[in-house]
């Protein structure tokens, strides 16, 4: 059973608060616009750009761990794990 | 009889909720926007890109499972099932 | 005498509950959206795409039986018969 | 003296009602936007197309009658004759 | 001294009520929107076409009487003078 | 030090009253939309033009006399004198 | 341990009050929109442009120092470092 994202949509994991912290990157409580840390699930095969014809091609890859859009997205729970379905747009950074 | 979406638009059947949990795959009821798993059961030609003139591929096909957004589409009833019509971007993902 | 629509717009004639009814197509009044049968009585020539300079090909044809959105539109009453003036992207799907 | 306009913009007389009525085309009180018959005095060389460089080719000509929207356009006296100044999108049929 | 509009914006004086009266157009003061007769007095060279390249050929010259939607423009006041400045889409027509 | 702007934007010093009075130039208290004259201090290298990736040609040179919209800018000082960053698409005409 | 900005995205650091200061560029407080220095840490590799299909070429440099709009960006903490993921056009201007 395995959820495939569909155009620039990305499947995340959210990662726990003790792991964002031994990572180095802190959060603050007091951000106003609070981005949050996710592993990469799968990824969508790219929206079709309307002016070329080809796909846009992912910016992140599967088992990256990225920055997010505290906002948006769609949750979704598969086989007891709650995930997040996202926009490309909404990844704002790589960690690396 | 039949109905043929037209352009983007896709024809799905809503899965109940029993065959929902089956799949291993559970929306909670708790979060804000919760998508929704269909059957897909026809698939417009695709829209015509203003760009090149050619039509949009469907990234789904008949006889997929998909998952919705809850809002949007329009309700038509045809042969006593209930249907919806939905745009292509209202598809998150497909699971397989 | 004959109303000609212009560009993408679409004259069509809506049909009555009971010839809905009959063709199999329920539209639940529940529904918050319903869509509405109507028969395509005159097409346009479709609009000119700003890209290409060619026309827009109609995706519906004289005689076709479709399904509308319940909102847009312009009312107009010819030879004493009442008609509706829509736009082709208010068109949701053909009945076959 | 003449009003020559610019771009999409058509220069129109609204017929009056009677006229409408013997046309055989009558617009219900009832409908939420009605259409208004029209007659064209003069129409504008068309927009210039922002990707082709070539102007948008005119929908109507001089002499036609014409269904618009209800709402839109400018209001203009000519030589004592009330005319209205509108936009190419507003025009919704051509009555042959 | 003098006024060099950039891009697709014009430079223009109003006529004067009694001037708007003797051209035999007049402009009633019931109308929801009044159009306004002004005399150009410069024109930018153009606004850049994004797709092109080319700057838009301007639709008006120095010297034109033309009809102007009521909103809109700069007040600005050149050696004594008022005057307005405007874009050229909120020129409705050229009087001849 | 000095501060360059980036893509369209301009750094401008506004002049003060008199100044704006000595040039002929008077901008009406009751005017609704009042323009402001400014001297342009530098200029950004032009946003580049995302259909043909070349830089947009900056209209306004440095020394150059401007007419401004009254709104928009971000106040900033800079060795004691202050200034205003504007885009390029505020500045209405040049004063030559 | 590294923060890797996506497509147009670039990562800050504010510069204190007495940096600001003593750089001879004063940012006051009676201002309504007031930009703010920062230090560029990161940038990213630039948006894909939707016609060409290239990146962006980022208009700043990691070391650059830059004025900011005040709004907009995420606040994010790196090895106890308060930082903001800003997008590209929220840069005005390069500090020399």
């Amino acid at each position: 059973m395995k959820i495939q994202p569909l155009g620039d949509r990305i499947l995340v994991k959210r990662l726990e608060a003790e792991t964002q912290t031994a990572s180095g990157i802190y959060l603050p409580d007091t951000a106003q616009e609070k981005p949050q840390q996710a592993k990469v699930i799968a990824v969508g095969a790219g929206a079709v750009n309307e002016n070329t014809g080809k796909r846009n091609e992912p910016a992140v890859k599967k088992g990256d761990t990225v920055l997010l859009n505290k906002w948006g997205g769609t949750e979704v729970k598969l086989n007891n794990e709650e995930m997040l379905i996202i926009n490309a747009d909404d990844v704002l950074a790589v960690i690396e």
